[in-house]
């Protein structure tokens, strides 16, 4: 149950409330540096060296082999398929719909500015090891990416200690068009897809979760001109339940936050104490239940309850807090969403849990967390591409623009910037 | 002229023509950190003290006065003011008509998926002080983020040593509604909106152009959760020129980049050695002309010309170059724009110059440099908004997708997860 129950706190209050546990800030770029040069240096060997010492298994082969994929495909149960099946299209017709026609206007007679969105050439995708094989990860950024029209995926993912990635993954990677899987986890993956091995092209941008070496490791890719899908921190709900909330829905979606790790970060507000206590009696009867119970129990223990009966005053705290995932526990959720301005994804309604979109609404689960939904937005078709601007000048067009050109160059003193319309507009005086 | 002539280079010397000069990457950290730190402990006192320090003039107010406005509004000529209004004009077109409608999609009987684009809501951009008063990136900021909604912009720019920001920035500013002006730079200037101090607000995104301290700023920033623009470099023009390109054009266009600064980066790719001749002939007659002669030949020196005959491998370098600012100075550019994945900007045709996108046409001139078009867009009206997503799922909804959530949830071993489908299913049976 939660503990920390805040009363109708005050303003200033707000940032003590919002702060996200520091972790010490470790200084892992001099790690990261040996393992990026021993990758840049030695290729592959270097990636079977690192998997051997970090991963415990000695390969052969760094990519997934066919056989591996019809393996794969062969030992995932029909219902698990199905429900895959269900992810992606709902994923894929979300994500469709988000992708940009050209803009095009003509600003003058004879001047046209387009923009268009063009896919980024070559990604790279980590999902990272472990006991839960996250294939939803792959479903979330390899169906934008292949939508973007993006020409090289590559995957990383590292492999079990008896060198194998977990079929679902496989599975996942394969239905969704991806034909270069490789066996290789933590800051080597992110090196290999940064500079190029003989098994791993490098690639312009790199996504996916993973730990602090993984996002250091992410960080430091930018210095080869590495772009990297956004800052990563532990998982975030908060819930804002009214009257109208149903608490076992409430608490379940809470738990479901809480179970991630033991830095997940929970919040929930209420316009009043009584659903906060209904609520804390659902907690303590649904966690008992659950197999990660200890790490929900430690979770729960750094969440915050909010009394705030003033909904645009809980709403501003709510943007100040700017929360990975929001769920509106209420049946008249639309008279909030105005008031909403920073979170990454938001559940609307009693009936809409935050699992939902984790998997399989069609919203993207790569999102901002640790306060980043006040400047950045969550992974969507954007992020798998550029806009790219062209301007079509005519000779009509240069001859109405040319001279406040001339006019601005010369004020900030760049008349080679001036001279560049000039030879232009006095070629067509000639004319 | 451009003395480096590469005759159809091989795919092999693409890296190596297409290396930036890398600068000393001095460890800026240090001292970053160490203004930051005074501007968190001492607030305005601290910034007009490092004012002092670095632009060697005593402030009694941070603020630019209403006055200070007035006189500046008298000071700018007339056609200036004219020439700005037209670059407004078209800038505000062309990023208008950007903005991006709500993006719904009902994936699933009862499972609604919605996008909505919101703006920043606290914004900050910094104008660079020196000789040349930039005022067109004010332009360049100021209105996509009004037309995107922002709520509070703050710009800063150092003031000269009489304690005044030029004229034509303020004029410019307050033209695009902004009312709060700082008279402070550098470092000092990012860590004031990074943090607020009495004057000056925190802002939760960082904008515009600077020195390597500046940059080295924003990067820091991002420790406090503040974002930025885009990685900043020397600015870039590639000229793709053939038979229909007109010489004397092509030679004010490399000359305009030129003149920026010793470290721009200048490149002239063209489909004969005829055109590369006659442009250097242009080249050494018309940089005797310019008042930035001296900055121009030493940027010159760098530059690099590619004889490339046929146009696909010629896209091929372009591609991999990913030059900010890409001209097709020919007539039958239209056949060569499906051919470019990575530019900043793009300008088609004879007549039309880079300094129209500078300044006038309508399009950003804050733009990915040293080969970040690869993954990065320029600045455009999406740079000051989120795009957050909504789920409204109703009863029928979750009962079509939930079997779903609950058996991927339950294969990643998230209990949790699945729960908070299975109560809202389990209520509904009961109904």
């Amino acid at each position: 149950m939660i503990d920390n129950i805040y009363i109708e706190p005050q303003r200033e209050d707000y940032k003590k409330i919002c702060e996200r546990p520091k972790k010490d800030k470790q200084d892992l770029y001099e790690t990261v540096g040996n393992i990026f040069q021993k990758v840049k240096d030695n290729g592959d060997k270097a990636l079977i060296s690192f998997t051997s010492q970090f991963d415990n298994v000695e390969l052969k082969n760094l990519q997934v082999s066919t056989d591996e994929i019809h393996q794969a495909i062969k030992e995932i149960p029909i219902s698990l398929k199905a429900a895959i099946n269900i992810a992606k299209e709902n994923i894929s017709k979300f994500h469709k719909a988000q992708m940009n026609s050209d803009v095009v206007v003509e600003t003058m007679n004879g001047v046209k500015c387009i923009q268009k969105s063009i896919a980024i050439e070559k990604i790279g995708i980590y999902i990272p090891g472990g006991t839960a094989p996250l294939f939803s990860t792959v479903l979330m950024l390899v169906i934008p990416a292949q939508l973007a029209g993006c020409k090289d995926i590559v995957l990383c993912s590292p492999p079990d200690n008896s060198g194998e990635i977990h079929p679902a993954i496989i599975y996942t990677a394969n239905l969704c068009g991806i034909t270069k899987m490789i066996k290789v986890g933590g800051v080597q993956a992110i090196a290999a897809m940064t500079l190029g091995t003989e098994s791993v092209p490098s690639v312009h941008k790199v996504f996916g979760p993973g730990n602090q070496y993984v996002t250091a490791a992410k960080q430091y890719a930018q210095n080869y001109g590495v772009g990297m899908d956004l800052p990563a921190g532990p998982s975030e709900l908060l819930v804002y339940a009214t009257e109208s909330g149903i608490p076992r829905f409430v608490a379940a979606d809470l738990l479901s936050q809480a179970e991630h790790g033991i830095d997940s970060q929970v919040i929930l507000v209420a316009d009043n104490i009584r659903i906060i206590d209904e609520i804390n009696i659902e907690i303590s009867a649904q966690i008992k239940k659950l197999p990660r119970r200890k790490v929900a129990e430690l979770a729960m223990m750094n969440s915050k309850a909010l009394c705030i009966s003033d909904s645009d005053i809980a709403f501003d705290f709510i943007n100040e807090y700017g929360p990975e995932h929001l769920i509106i526990a209420t049946e008249n959720y639309n008279d909030f969403i105005p008031k909403i301005t920073n979170a990454g994804s938001v559940f609307l309604g009693n009936y809409c849990p935050e699992s939902a979109g984790d998997y399989a609404s069609g919203t993207n689960h790569t999102l901002p967390t640790d306060g980043w939904s006040k400047s950045y937005n969550g992974v969507n078709i954007d992020s798998f591409c550029k806009k790219i601007t062209f301007q079509e000048i005519t000779k009509q067009g240069i001859q109405n623009l040319g001279n406040a050109v001339v006019e601005m160059a010369r004020c900030e003193m760049l008349e080679g910037h001036a001279n560049a319309v000039k030879v232009r507009l006095e070629s067509l005086k000639k004319q």
